[in-house]
């Protein structure tokens, strides 16, 4: 990965993490959200950034506040869920903020799985609802199993396509483990974060070859050109086709847009985003108890981690190992920020009459 | 794709669907399998070959007979299946064919489904299964969209390490669509099907470089020296934490063996696999009616195959529509099978009395 983080740039700081916490809420607030839902969407954006996901954090949270200024996201939705079967719950977002809507579908897929072993909850009305992980975590807090499918604004080109298409849509799955290991897929169908391609257009920087096409569909490693081309998907074919599936599962089957229809949150101040969300929670200890669950578990990990290594590895890592030793350090010295990520939030805050600590 | 398929081998016969249908149930009943397992069985390997899938065909038929005949795979399993709770049924296939047990889970899947909007099975005790689509067709006849995970005999390394230890197994996912159209994603986790690796290998075919690492750890363009070591796995990290999450869902999860335990059915004719599978039915209609959910999926359909064409490409195909048109052309015309396959089969053949029709 070739593309630097915030710590690695000059005049970076690192903002403490009750002090980010409670700047991100006050914003929340004075945009005119609930007290409840600006604890929701600051706890989903600092999970992110203390997690090293910084593409998906407060970097974010201009763009968001702005979406509420606007109001093509509304600041106080009426968040619907029904129920439309035994195990199956409808959501409609009301087009308030993915950060509200996301955890209330989670949340209650979660509460119904505890009863029926596995549930659904479809989400309509929604919009970009920030680093999967943290739905992710909803359901292994409860020892379930989470899977996580959305849809999003176009990026991706469908496989033999030369135009953006599909979203970068991240692809979520989780699972239960014992304290201090942990097991959390949480992938964008883009061989990288659009998040990480705008950062890079940011500052200049290069990509690798293979990540992207410039506007005209030609290879490049230009970070801007990139930006505001077409991402790849990874994994050839086969992502193509799992970022079809995310159309499917997050817009086409939710009654959310879908096919090129979901707005682009960061270009499109006009109009609601539209994206849609399918939340699964699965009860971990449905074929044996909990505790066994998690065991084989950390019996799977330990043979994984005696394996020989590969040229260049210290240690093989489990899907969101990473993240959680880099939540460790950023838990303890403060989240870094870019001059100007600060900069961009001090002017967001002006802009509600909030006074930024940084 | 570097690796020619059956119809481009000299000395190739097709062998008309109808002819081998009944071979191959009779091979079944020989072996001692019921009627109605017999007629399943032969209905998932038919399904593969004519859809094009050689690699999980009748190619693999002599396979499941030697397993059968050793008793390492039963040909009269009792196969259990439970309620655990409202939308989970566990499944103990009491080391039967995947062949039978796979069709009889995702069965009781789409039937709980019906009733409670998405069901879960668990299965352990099974074996290899053949190709996914089988399962993911089972799911849109019923107007449910399935999904389908797997583990399998140790072929692809974790991310970082530098032995073989997950199954190159499938994920499957499938939704209803207006006749004529399909969309059914059903894609191993390495970059080649590790059956297409085995028929380079006994041709002494090339694969191209990055597919397979050596016994030794070192890349290799040579078939037989591929299918002997290391296969890799598609969209390098993801695809890897895929290939994981594999293992926790067909492993960890249903109770079955994991973790590298699963026994190679080519291999080890001493041993049970051991392979679990985790199927999940969603009923499409649960948020808008079916007709509406299949006229999105056609709009959608329609939007993809409007796209400006990549270089290369005449057209632009959902996944699953390239084996829609070789169905057709398999169907009217018979299955191409290799001479080396054709003989291996009468040789299966006789050892079980049977006369083979070819």
């Amino acid at each position: 990965m070739a593309i630097s983080g915030p710590e690695s740039v000059a005049g970076s700081s690192r903002i403490p993490v009750t002090q980010l916490t409670r700047f991100v809420e006050q914003m929340f607030q004075a945009a005119g959200l609930s007290n409840d839902h600006a604890r929701t969407a600051t706890s989903v954006l600092l999970n992110a950034d203390i997690r090293g996901v910084w593409s998906h954090g407060v970097i974010r949270l201009p763009m968001y506040i702005q979406r509420l200024q606007k109001g093509v996201a509304k600041a106080q939705p009426n968040i619907q869920i029904q129920s439309v079967a035994h195990s199956a719950l409808q959501v409609d977002g009301d087009h308030g903020l993915g950060l509200v809507v996301a955890p209330a579908a989670m949340a209650a897929a979660v509460e119904l799985a505890q009863k029926t072993g596995i549930a659904i909850a479809g989400v309509k009305n929604s919009g970009h609802f920030g680093a999967g992980a943290h739905y992710l975590q909803q359901a292994v807090g409860a020892d379930c199993m989470g899977m996580v499918f959305t849809n999003a604004s176009k990026a991706l080109p469908p496989w033999g396509a030369m135009a953006p298409f599909f979203g970068t849509s991240p692809f979520g799955f989780s699972a239960p483990t014992h304290p201090g290991e942990v097991f959390m897929v949480d992938m964008a169908m883009s061989r990288i974060a659009r998040g990480k391609l705008k950062f890079a257009a940011q500052r200049g920087e290069q990509v690798p070859l293979g990540y992207a096409l410039d506007a005209q569909g030609k290879p490049t490693t230009d970070g801007a050109a990139a930006f505001e081309g077409i991402m790849l998907p990874f994994g050839e074919h086969k992502g193509a086709a799992m970022s079809w599936m995310m159309d499917v599962l997050g817009g086409v089957f939710t009654g959310a847009f879908f096919g090129g229809d979901v707005a682009n949150p960061f270009k499109r101040f006009d109009v609601v985003q539209g994206a849609g969300h399918t939340f699964v929670a699965i009860r971990a200890d449905l074929f044996q108890p909990l505790q066994v669950f998690k065991d084989r578990m950390s019996e799977l990990l330990k043979r994984v981690k005696h394996l020989p290594r590969a040229h260049g590895f210290e240690e093989i890592l489990s899907p969101g190992e990473p993240e959680l030793r880099i939540a460790k350090t950023n838990h303890d010295q403060g989240v870094p920020l870019t001059p100007d990520v600060l900069e961009s939030l001090r002017e967001s805050a002006q802009g509600l009459g909030v006074t930024a600590p940084f």
